[in-house]
């Protein structure tokens, strides 16, 4: 049985989240449903990243099993025809090595956040970026950020409903960066708990508006209690922008 | 009666165009009808570069009279809130120098247009580039650009509703960068004629997909005939990227 690997790009808007949902359409159904339309047979992706409603993707990796071999750029293209009207693309297609799976062998996920940092709501990149109408130092973001990569107890940068065993994760770049009226965060660890990233944005929003100390950003992480953290960032500023693989690692 | 100048943003995809239409919305009524609200009189906005259908700004500039004064940061705030839910912002708002005009005064227009340059879809960019499939060659198309740039009659890059008087410009700017998928087109001129961007950039794409040489585009320009341009590029790629004034030159 074969098994494919696709790099995936979707607009989070419209849907609530990647994963199958009881109610409200997810990311994971419609593309299903155009693989269905074109495999002729049903068949169940695994993504490397789940991600929540409203966050984007431009770089998402899924694999999946099919009765038989395919070409794989046919793949790709009757895939996205079957995609339409949904705002999801298949942007690469090809068989995957054997053993591969793209959420078990992934060593590195890497999530982008936009924050639009002005007075005047977006026009443009509105459900794209976080808007922030009070000033925002990015100076004092990326000194709060640099003391949070690491190895530790993400206690509190991890939403109430994670299910993950260990709150422990090793957070290899957390970095910040403002060009004009926009701040962006590079965010990449092997693996995320859930809502950290929006976690770990929210809080660092608290130390660059001046609310927290770098010192109060610190004593949030020491503390280890939810309660402690900032108010989560929304979820529109988000994307996952790369997943690295042994032999692929992308550079941001 | 004081002058206002204001630098608004807007998305192009819902709107027929900048100007008022006998059916459709229009930016120019959406901005007309806040400012309205706000000021408590009718006002009439003038336009730095008005935008056909489609085509969106990140830096338009427009002017217009007031019967009172205003504080500039409460006439962007408030005028921002009668602006919702169109996705069209005042980014900035200043009293304007004694004799400025919006349409006039200004000496350089920039555009961008965006190409997408790939097999699959846009998903997140969608309504903000072309989406052109087959492989594009930016160095050919960097070269069919540097050929048009200068003062030319451009009587072939002009749409034939067209109402200049003279179809003789000055082309500053023509360049062609590309970075990963994405082919960018960089225009600048005192002033351009209607559709010529557009149909500048529908030429450069026949260079860049091999259909025509850089001396069939030579030969397109010395006809002077509209028969003889490519197709035109479609709106969605186009925005209005900024507006330079004597002594206010952007840089991009």
């Amino acid at each position: 049985m074969p098994r494919y690997r696709l790099v995936v790009e979707y607009d989070g808007t419209p849907f609530n989240g990647w994963q199958h949902q009881r109610n409200g359409s997810s990311v994971q159904e419609a593309l299903e449903t155009a693989l269905a339309r074109f495999l002729g047979e049903s068949v169940r992706v695994q993504c490397a990243g789940r991600t929540d409603t409203g966050v984007h993707a431009s770089h998402q990796v899924v694999h999946f099993d099919a009765a038989r071999d395919w070409r794989t750029d046919v793949l790709r293209d009757a895939t996205n025809a079957h995609l339409r009207p949904h705002p999801v693309a298949v942007v690469a297609a090809e068989e995957a090595a054997d053993g591969f799976n793209a959420r078990i062998s992934a060593i590195r996920r890497h999530y982008l956040y936009r924050i639009l940092n002005r007075r005047s709501p977006p026009a443009l990149d509105r459900n794209r970026v976080w808007h922030v109408p009070w000033r925002l130092d990015a100076g004092l973001m990326g000194e709060a950020a640099r003391m949070l990569v690491g190895r530790h107890d993400f206690t509190t940068f991890r939403a109430s409903e994670c299910q993950a065993n260990s709150p422990v994760r090793t957070l290899e770049r957390l970095d910040v960066e403002r060009e004009g009226d926009e701040i962006r965060v590079y965010a990449a660890a092997r693996s995320f708990l859930h809502s950290q990233v929006r976690s770990l944005v929210g809080t660092l929003a608290q130390a660059g508006g001046g609310r927290w100390s770098v010192a109060d950003v610190r004593a949030a992480l020491d503390a280890r209690d939810r309660s402690r953290c900032g108010p989560l960032a929304p979820p529109e500023g988000l994307t996952l922008v790369g997943v690295d693989y042994e032999g692929q690692a992308a550079s941001f």
